[in-house]
C-alpha cells in the first residue's frame, strides 16, 4: 500500500498536481483530497502515466541488433537465421535485455514473439518466462511457431518451386504450445502465454486453427505477423487467391483477442474486416523503415475504428528496443502520408495508443492501460526535469515528441515498484552489461550465404 | 598534447584498436605502433569517430518544443510567432542547451540559424556566440534574415493578396550581418557568422545578392532553407516562373560554400543544379516528417553526386536536438522510398555524411570530417559498454541504428576536451536544467490568433 505524491497527471484540457493511492496492486484511488496511506512516494516534477506496451517483439534477437544488412524482410531473415547460435544462456540474456529496455522507456508489458531453439522448445519458453518474472515485467510470451521452411515464405512468380518439409508436423508444434500454457500461462501473475503462429507465410491452414483452437480452450491471446512487406501480399494471392485477412477472418483466427503485427499492406476491404472482428493492429514503424517494408496506413486504420498499439519489433530490425522512439517515429511518419494535418496524431492520443491501445489489444482493458480506480497499477513516473524534457511546455508532448533520456524514474507493475530513482531494482544491470560484454565480440563484415542463394530468385520475382 | 590509447576505429573491412596523438589541437598521428605523449587516454572498450555536424537548427525554438500543434509549417510557423516573447536570457539558455544536446549526441559543430531579436539584433548574436564559446562547441552563427512579412510565404493561388511590408529595410538588414562579421567571425576561435537568408519565400533577390556578395567579400558560407513544403514549390513557381533552385542558381547564390536546409521538393533539373554548383543538402528528417513537409530524396541526391549532410533542424519541430537520432531516422526511412535495397543507406556511409558531409557544406573539409593526420582534433568517443550498445556487434551499426543512450564519453573540439566522462565538463548542466526549469511552465492548450486566420486561405490554397 502507497500513495504516490504531487503527480502531475494530465486532465482533458490541462495537467492537475494529484495524489495516487495504491492498495492491493490496484489503483485505489486519485484525488489531490485523499489521506497519504502507506509508504509516501515524492512526485515533484514528475508525470505519472499508465504504462505501455510494447506490443511485438523478439528478444533474442537483441544478439544481432546493429549488424544486419540492409535487406529486405525476406533476404535478412535468411541472414537472421544463418548467425542465430542461439543457446539457453543468451535467450535468457536478451529477454533481460528487451525487459530493462522496454521498461526504461515506459512499457510494462512486451509481447515477446519468441524464437525457440529447434528440440530445446519448452526450455526456451521456460527461460523467457524465469527472466520476465525475475524482471518483474508483465508478459505475453508468444512462442514463434511455424510448420513450413524459409523458402516457401517467397512468392513464386512464374518459376516453379519446391520447398523442404519442415522439419516438425504440425500437430507436434501444437502439442509444444499446448504443454507451455500448462506450466507457464499464470495471468495473475503477470505471465501468459499466447498462441502465436509466424504468419501466413510459413504457416499452414491446420496451424492456425490449432491455435484459435487453443486460444478458445484457455482464453489465450492470439498473435501473428500479418502483410508485413509487398512479398508476402504478392504470396498471399498466390496461396489462397485472396487477400491474407480475407483468408484469415474466414478461418476464424481474426477475434478481440488477436493482435497483429506490422499491417503494411491491406486493402480497404481488409481494414473492414480488421474493424468489424475487433483485431488489434500492432504498428512498428522502425523495422517498417529499416526493412523498407512500407508506411503502415494507421491513419486509415483510427479512421475506420481499428485498435492500433505499438511495438518496437526484434532488437535485430530496429535496433532497438526503445518504446518511446517508437511511439515517436509511429506518430509522426504519417504526417507524410496525409497532406491534411487534421488527421494526424497528437502526442495525447499517441500515449492513450501505446498504454489502452496495448492492453485492449491483449485483452486486458477492463484492468490496464488507463489511470482509472480500480485498474492494475502498471504505472510509468517519468522525471521532468530530465534535461531532454526541458524547457517546461506540455509534458506528454516533450516525452513523446522529443528524445527523452534518462527520464523514466519508476515504475510499478502489478503495484510493485521494480524502477527506482531511474534503476531497475529486481535485477543487477551491470552485471546484465558485463553478461552480454562476455558472451559477444566487435565485429564487422559477415556474408550470409542463404541471402545469397535466395537473393537472385528475391530480385527476380520481386522486379529488380 | 595528449594520447588517446586503445580506441577502437573503423578500417576498411574491419575494427582495429590504435593509438591517436593530438598535438596543438591536430591529430598528429594514428598507429599503435606511436609512442603515448603527453596525458594518456584509456580508451578500452570505447569507438573513435570524428565528430558529426548539426548542419540546420534554430537554437531558440527549444523554448517551445513539446507543445507546437501538430500543423504544417506554414500554420507553425504563425503558431510559433505568436508564442515567442523572446528575451536575451532567453537566448543564451537555448544556444547553451542546444550545445549541449548536440554534444552529448555525437555532434562537435552545431549551424545555429538565429532567430534575431527585433531591434536587438547585434545583442542577440552576440550572445549566441558567448553560449557557443562557453560550451567550446564549434559554432557557424547563421543570423536568420528576411525582408518580406509572415504571410507573404503562402502560396496566393488564384486570390489576391498584399502582405505588410517588412519592418526593416535590405540594406539595413545586410548592414546588421556585416557588423556581425566584423565582430565575431573567428574560425580560427571556432565562431564562424553565415550569410543565411531565410529562404526564398520571404527573401527578396536583393537579399540574397547582397549576401553573396558578403559570402565573397568575408569568404562566409552561405545558408538557407529550401523547398521545404509544397506550398514553397507552388510559391517559387507564382515569384520566378521557374523552380526555386534555378533562380537562386540564376542569382548567384548556389556555391560550394552553400547550405541548403530541407530541399525536399526538388526536380530531376534541380538536383544537377545542385550537383554541379557544388551545393550542400541539410537533411532534416525529423521536422520534414513532423510537419508533414515529405521525404527529401536523398537516395536521388547521392546518386547525383550531392553533398549531403544531416540536421537537428530547430527543437519546436523535432522536438529535440538528438543527433543520433537525426542520422537514425534520415537513413532509414528512404528504405520505403526505393524498394531497390541497393540502395540503401548503410550504417558506415551515415557516419560518413554526418562527419565529412557536414564538414564539406561548411567549406572545412580539409581541415575536419574524419580521421586523418593532420586534420582538427574535433573527436568524439563513445562507450560501447552502455547497455544500448551491447551485446557487441558492429560499434558504428549498432551507434547509427539502435537508440543509443548515454554513449559520448568524451568529445574533443580544436583538441580541447569538453566532455569527459559522460558529462560537459565546461558548463555546469545542473544548473542549466535549473534555470530551463526556472523561466517555464507546464501547460497543455493554447491557440494561435495568427495561425487561425491563415488557416481559411492555406486550406483553399492548398487544396484541403
Amino acid at each position: 500500500m502507497f500513495t504516490i505524491e504531487n503527480a502531475l497527471i494530465a486532465t482533458p484540457d490541462d495537467y492537475s498536481s494529484t495524489k495516487v493511492l495504491i492498495t492491493d496492486g490496484r489503483i485505489a484511488g486519485i484525488s489531490s483530497q485523499l489521506d497519504t496511506v502507506g509508504t509516501s512516494i515524492n512526485a515533484d516534477n514528475k508525470l505519472l502515466l499508465p504504462g505501455f506496451v510494447n506490443a511485438h517483439t523478439h528478444s533474442s534477437e537483441m544478439w544481432q541488433r546493429g549488424i544486419m544488412s540492409m535487406f529486405p524482410l525476406e533476404l535478412w531473415l535468411a541472414e537472421l537465421y544463418d548467425f542465430a547460435p542461439l543457446d539457453i544462456e543468451k535467450v535468457y540474456l536478451s529477454a533481460l535485455g528487451t525487459a530493462v529496455e522496454t521498461l526504461l522507456s515506459g512499457g510494462t508489458t512486451v509481447v515477446d514473439h519468441l524464437v525457440l531453439i529447434p528440440g530445446k522448445e519448452l526450455e526456451t519458453i521456460a527461460t523467457a518466462v524465469r527472466a520476465y518474472k525475475e524482471v518483474g515485467i508483465r508478459a505475453f510470451v508468444a512462442p514463434l511457431i511455424q510448420d513450413e521452411s524459409l523458402a516457401a515464405g517467397i512468392p513464386s512468380g512464374d518459376t516453379k518451386q519446391t520447398h523442404e518439409p519442415y522439419f516438425r508436423s504440425t500437430q507436434a508444434t501444437l502439442d509444444i504450445i499446448e504443454e507451455a500454457v500448462k506450466k507457464f500461462h499464470c495471468p495473475e501473475k503477470g505471465i501468459n502465454i499466447a498462441v502465436a503462429p509466424t504468419g501466413i507465410q510459413l504457416c499452414s491452414d491446420a496451424l492456425f486453427k490449432g491455435c484459435a483452437e487453443l486460444s478458445d480452450k484457455y482464453d489465450l491471446c492470439r498473435h501473428s505477423h500479418l502483410l508485413e512487406t509487398k512479398a508476402q501480399e504478392k504470396l498471399a494471392k498466390e496461396k489462397y487467391g485472396c487477400t491474407a485477412v480475407e483468408h484469415l477472418e474466414r478461418i476464424g483466427y481474426l477475434d478481440y483477442r488477436t493482435s497483429l503485427a506490422h499491417c503494411v499492406h491491406l486493402t480497404d476491404k481488409d481494414i473492414a474486416i480488421l474493424a468489424h472482428t475487433k483485431s488489434t493492429v500492432v504498428h512498428n514503424p522502425l523495422s517498417n523503415l529499416r526493412l523498407g517494408s512500407g508506411i503502415a496506413p494507421i491513419l486509415k486504420y483510427r479512421q475506420a475504428g481499428v485498435n492500433v498499439s505499438f511495438g518496437c519489433d526484434g532488437a535485430s530490425s530496429n535496433d532497438s528496443q526503445d518504446l518511446l522512439e517508437a511511439i515517436k517515429i509511429g506518430s509522426i511518419v504519417h504526417n507524410v502520408t496525409d497532406f491534411d494535418y487534421q488527421h494526424w496524431i497528437t502526442p495525447h492520443q499517441s500515449v492513450k495508443m501505446a498504454a489502452l491501445g496495448g492492453a485492449t489489444g491483449l485483452n486486458m482493458a477492463d484492468n490496464n492501460g488507463s489511470l482509472d480506480v480500480g485498474k492494475k497499477a502498471d504505472l510509468v513516473l517519468y522525471d521532468l526535469t530530465s534535461l531532454s524534457l526541458l524547457p517546461r511546455t506540455d509534458p506528454i508532448g516533450l516525452l513523446v515528441l522529443g528524445r527523452p533520456v534518462n527520464v523514466v524514474d519508476s515504475a510499478w507493475v502489478n503495484g510493485k515498484q521494480i524502477v527506482k530513482s531511474g534503476n531497475v531494482t529486481t535485477i543487477d544491470v551491470q552485471d546484465l552489461r558485463q553478461e552480454l560484454l562476455k558472451h559477444s565480440q566487435w565485429q564487422k563484415s559477415r556474408k550470409s550465404k542463404t541471402a545469397a542463394e535466395l537473393e537472385k530468385h528475391y530480385r527476380f520475382v520481386m522486379g529488380l
